[in-house]
């Protein structure tokens, strides 16, 4: 989005009262933050009885394996079951593991780079570069890995079917490129969701590098925000069928549907990659909490339970979304100063600013007592090379402070684009 | 040992009785085990209500945290105070983690090797070679990271009051030592407790390497199978008044305390040690499952809480170690052909049979349906060079079976002592 997008006569008509409305904004003194993809303290509550599962004389499997002792470093089967179910996979291609999933990400990256995956040539830290492709906006955190170990990331668009096939096509040429991330359901922070047809290309193009990767973190696979499910595509399946079993580390967790930093995260993939991963994972320990994994197959009883339980989150963040999205229509509509998501899942709404706005928005909602991400998190070393984008997460706080908030940010929005108007004018 | 050691003419005096008791042991067809350091369901039994803690409504400490959602890379401040209190440490120097302290020791090299540790002059991946000191018999798991790894594995003795201090301080004015293994208390397998004189040796030394660490494995710190409990060293406030603060990294957990695999792990070192571990544990993760801390406070109740559960232990365990070295002492008494510990806590009894005849015996045993831990298993690379120690453990099964167990472990002893006496005699 560029000024001259910008219907600048109606924006500077509108400048003493965005003005006022600022200073009364800042006036108010307020402590609000959307910064976090924190569920709520009422999204907490629905699993609240967790705290107290399994429950005490409950610690024997059908297998007759006791949850409170060592050993089982795949999970326990039931929980294996009961996901497996939810997504459609099969149960013998899916491990559980303790809470994170980004904790199994990092180590997938960090064994292949000291180890070598098991398509690997040489490990990856024998390899003169290491290149990742990054759809953005995009995940920090996963940024923050690739970064962490020195790899170089190249930035492709994220659109509305999923990250852009035909550059990845072009990029996957080169030997060096050795994996890619990708939030595949409502993605963070834009909620696209990548289409069949484009999941089928990722399966089936050809790659330089035999030991390619993409991690495919359905973070938030069954968390909508309206009535329906999206629909879960096997990429594990759709993988070996276009003939590159190995070609995607799939991974999942509760922690978004139950506790929050103590649910179960999953990861799925072939059996080769999952043995290879099995390997070091033995070594680096003795397996992960079964006992916890046995509360949460109580907790939800079976995938329909687990179905159930998101429905109740849809209800409560629902209305968040929507409001964020009505504010910013009724305050902004028409300006051409802001287009942003309308995502039917997941945890963020990815706003796109006039260029060169986007850090100026954040630096007056922070004087104006409202914390939001910082502009460029959704790219990788934090570099928005447009200045445009926002990421906004309206998830943790209440929703009359999610109003609150939001008026104010689209204050922020128009007060930046004014000034950004003006210098505009100026300079001309 | 040796042969040469060995009541010779009073053993195969012994050979019709013995031959007779082996054949009739294997008739009995059992099924026993003493390969696993694991706890008994009786002793899991004592942390059964951890399994409906910290129970529904209670999930908010004494600072507003919610335990059920996102942060605190450190773990809770309560888990933390209690432990350091166990310890006798400061809480601000140590860390709680999910279950594993495998999974914290494991993550320490990896990154050391990756990165390098706070005190590296390159990572550890780009030395030549990278040595590492292991006293032996010592823990198998400690050795497979390594091993993992590629590093050469120097072995040293477990004396009675720690690993050998003379020997190290050879070994570490070789820059490329980089590490060494160590379990303080109650050592794994043989019981051995380091004394404050070689802690504060270790902790003193000059090291060629500037970046060279001990992992400092206090599993067994409260582990008593008697009625007292051991000195537990401040080692890290040692080290600092020693001026090497960031030699140790210290760990512990509540594994054998609570439940096995669901537990608390702690990481106890400087602050500068600490920090650099959280430069990458915060990108690995958000953080550890604060729910499962917070359980196990309510459950301690404080420090005193974990004593009292120890004795419990204690209660349980010390029978089965006492009738471990009763049934050794009354079956092997006298000639000469083993020699066993007698800990005061742990989880272990190390015997040291003739020279040559520890597999042996490990393959009768086998035969007659007791399960024995492989020989050589307390050394790198599986590698006992005299081919005589066992590592017993006898935790697991109830203690009429552990006694059978015994008694016909002693038998399948005295025949490969039998054996290895005739075939020397037939040699001379």
């Amino acid at each position: 989005m560029k000024l001259t997008e910008a219907n600048t006569d109606r924006l500077l008509a509108l400048k003493d009262e965005v003005t006022a409305s600022y200073e009364e904004l800042k006036a108010r003194n307020l402590g609000l933050n959307l910064t976090r993809g924190k569920p709520s303290s009422e999204q907490l509550d629905i699993g609240e009885s967790l705290l107290s599962l399994p429950g005490e004389d409950d610690h024997t499997l059908a297998d007759g394996t006791d949850v409170r002792n060592y050993g089982g470093g795949d999970g326990i089967r039931e929980i294996r079951e009961l996901w497996a179910e939810v997504l459609g996979i099969p149960a013998d291609l899916v491990v559980a593991g303790d809470a994170s999933s980004l904790n199994i990400m990092f180590d997938l990256i960090s064994w292949s780079h000291t180890f070598g995956n098991n398509d690997s040539e040489r490990p990856w830290a024998a390899e003169e570069t290491v290149k990742w492709i990054c759809p953005v906006p995009g995940y920090d955190r996963h940024f923050s890995i690739t970064e962490t170990f020195g790899y170089e990331m190249v930035t492709i668009p994220m659109n509305e079917d999923g990250p852009d096939v035909d550059a990845i096509r072009e990029l996957v040429k080169d030997p060096q490129v050795k994996g890619m991330w990708v939030v595949p359901v409502f993605s963070n922070p834009t909620g696209a969701t990548v289409s069949r047809e484009v999941a089928e290309a990722l399966a089936s193009m050809e790659t330089a590098a035999p030991d390619f990767r993409i991690i495919w973190d359905n973070a938030y696979a069954v968390h909508t925000l309206t009535d329906e499910f999206p629909e879960i595509l096997d990429i594990v399946g759709i993988a070996a069928e276009a003939g590159n079993p190995n070609r995607f580390w799939a991974m999942s967790s509760t922690s978004k549907i139950t506790l929050a930093g103590a649910g179960v995260a999953f990861f799925n993939s072939s059996k080769e990659n999952l043995d290879w991963y099995r390997k070091y994972a033995t070594i680096r320990g003795i397996g992960p909490n079964k006992v916890n994994q046995l509360a949460h197959v109580r907790y939800f009883g079976n995938a329909e339970g687990v179905r159930s339980v998101m429905r109740k989150h849809s209800g409560i963040l629902g209305p968040k979304f929507r409001a964020v999205t009505e504010i910013l229509e009724k305050r902004l509509g028409g300006l051409g100063i802001a287009g942003w998501t309308h995502p039917a899942g997941g945890y963020f709404i990815s706003v796109d600013l006039l260029d060169g706005t986007a850090k100026r928005t954040v630096e007056l909602a922070k004087e104006a007592g409202i914390a939001l991400t910082g502009a460029g998190s959704a790219f990788p070393l934090k570099n928005d090379p447009n200045n445009r984008n926002l990421r906004l997460a309206p998830s943790l706080p209440p929703q009359e402070e999610v109003e609150v908030a939001m008026d104010g940010v689209a204050t922020c929005m128009l007060f930046a684009a004014i000034e950004a108007a003006e210098a505009a004018g100026a300079a001309e």
